[in-house]
């Protein structure tokens, strides 16, 4: 691919301005941070907030936009439904997806699962280990045997969601938790990777392994150039 | 298990009351011949149709439902939002769904999936062989190498589906075209299973082997008795 | 299914007879206390052992079985090759496989695998506790949200195993690993079962809710009556 | 990645060599044509063949190889356990194994499936058409929605494989068959393609899509760089 990957860094943007917590470590928000360790790999970057102007997704912004990240989170509801929408289409056309942390119960993200998305979940500062179980996979390029976070909220089984197509990542937690932390699907032509690490509170997406998960994502969930598909009425094919 | 799984069979059934080359057909609806197979069965049984009251699914109905089955095809806008939101809540508590021919455009089966479900078709009566491709599955139980449908209206990929837990069978048609004719999905609890056949014009719910699988695929998706799953915030478990 | 299903519970049972810790927990052996629940549970059953002759697989016993069960550890080497083969037809042909904790490095696993099946282990009484992943399963019926055993011996990830079709549990252990507990298979028309724990120095398969997934386990993995398939030179179909 | 991925052809070489019919379609083999293909598509590529000393696969060739392609059908049983052995064990260190055809027999296939890989199949000019059913995945780059094969050696279901994780082709034949002709697998750190057509009387590697599927699934199946796996006795992790 001689063309840069065109990312849009999708952040809710509003934990970082209300809590003065939050905002300690990521002064620019989430989006900035994610932003930069993305261009750093070399993909062309821009980010969209909630608060713009049709959250910051236009048509247009969708149109050229390869893969999509999401963090969101307090706000969920305050998605519209029309961008919604909007995004899903885009999704089934080729974009990719990469859903992070709290956006398991974002509305793009129930839609395109077709189920609850719920989980458990605990603020204590559990120490988390995410284990690699698919070894092989492209999103785990450069990794360990597991990424090691010392301190993150804790999400545990049963998360409702149907079986990932590849299960990448699966948490241990030290409070007695397993939690299937990297998912892979596909909708339509678009590939979608959910994330879970990257807690508001927690520096986590200043990890450069959570970083490279994100680069790696990125990477594998780009849009491939091909056919169109055909639906509808069609005739019977000719036969030799 | 001791007592009868019990089947709720529902159709839109509008085309044969409008249209006599399907009245001449099912003359009691579709449902009729399908409950009656399944009563043949052993099943508990009893159908609904779209134009009772909540299309004859109340609450109370669903909650005494094991499995339902579903068949509708011109009239799926006509099914209330509230009702599709009521299936789904129950498939996500166990209840298992069959979903049956034009039913992959009904908004539950849309909303289960979170995909278009869109397809190529043809009625110019193509010859169909359904191939079994999972031959240790229960719902190939009692079936040889394929399922033969001298006339069927074709259904074609791309299937916009997401990629079945388990591909059960295959369809080729005489114009060209293959299909995945039987597909396995779990949502919450509960179990899925998509079964292509059975345009209205053509009698193929009184096909023995059509009937075998949907027999087959009821005794397959029935709830297990089990847990509660626990959502929401937790506190850390005891260790040893 | 109104005839019970034949099983036949295979031990390796040497350690029982050398090892006074664990002859203490297992008098009579692991297929013993193994067997007792199983036919509890209300199924017709036998046992073998490694050092009977031809292990206690005959062709005959193995085509009056519908399920095996397995466990073996310190003789793997010892089973013949022949035998193995055996099984392994019968497999294909429908016969059920369920795998228990040290046969993960059994020749007939490693064989319908065609992987190396290894994995991290410790002896060092960690606590364990099987988290339900796939809470619709039939394997899981009757079980609460996890399965909690106080000491067992580490089994941690990465397990090189290929992705199982149904991932049924995960196990967490206190000192630090997961594990992939629970894995479905098919090859050919036989269902496989691989069910982590069991080690021989704890008295793991005198525990309820292990006794009752061997059951369920069991019940899932036993054949269906059907089709021979057919393979080989094959004239073309009639077309209608 | 800056390097090209070095791809090894293998070819069992046998027909082409004593079949004129054959031979005038593969002059200089089949693998001197998929390995023009894959020169033209930018890849690093040698050739190795069944009578070459071991097979044209030495560790050192093996070492050096990132995808390895293969073609076999008369002389399957003529190929050394040795080398198979040495296969397996570079594909389970991330080597990517490109499986052609009658391939589906090898041992190296049959070892690394754990299945019998048996199939129907008939030599009659079938017409086939392989269509896309995975359209997100890169293996299908920019193909249209199937390729068409005007004539081709016929290949029926039942398949005897496990199913695949990933299902990215399905042909439909005009004598009244389909096949799963493309399907990925893992095993161990090694991805392996499974791909169909290919009859030696038959010029199906000069057709553009057939070539542009094998280059496409060369790049999927390169391996990725990353960690050591670790196996055996483990201590317990420092928990924080």
């Amino acid at each position: 691919m001689t063309t840069a990957i065109r990312v849009t860094v999708w952040n809710e943007y509003r934990h970082e301005r209300r809590n003065p917590k939050v905002s300690a470590i990521y002064p620019d928000g989430i989006h900035t941070v994610i932003a930069q360790a993305l261009q750093t790999s070399g993909f062309q970057v821009r980010t969209a907030t909630l608060d713009e102007p049709e959250h910051g997704l236009t048509q247009e912004v969708l149109d050229q936009t390869d893969v999509l990240t999401w963090w969101g989170h307090m706000a969920h509801k305050d998605v519209s439904d029309e961008i919604v929408e909007r995004v899903q289409q885009r999704v089934f056309n080729g974009m990719g997806l990469i859903v992070l942390h709290s956006g398991h119960f974002s509305k793009i993200f129930k839609r395109l699962m077709g189920t609850t998305c719920d989980l458990k979940w605990r603020e204590s500062n559990d120490h988390e280990r995410l284990w690699v179980v698919a070894p092989g996979h492209p999103i785990t390029e450069g990794l360990g045997e597991y990424i090691e976070l010392e301190h993150e909220e804790m999400y545990g089984e049963h998360f409702d969601i149907p079986a990932p197509e590849t299960l990448v990542f699966v948490s241990w937690f030290s409070g007695g938790e397993v939690f299937r932390s990297g998912c892979c699907y596909t909708r339509g032509q678009g590939k979608i990777f959910y994330f879970r690490p990257g807690h508001e509170t927690i520096p986590t997406y200043h990890h450069p392994d959570v970083q490279r998960v994100i680069s790696n994502a990125v990477r594998w969930a780009a849009p491939i150039p091909r056919m169109q598909r055909i639906f509808g009425n069609t005739p019977a094919l000719e036969q030799h």
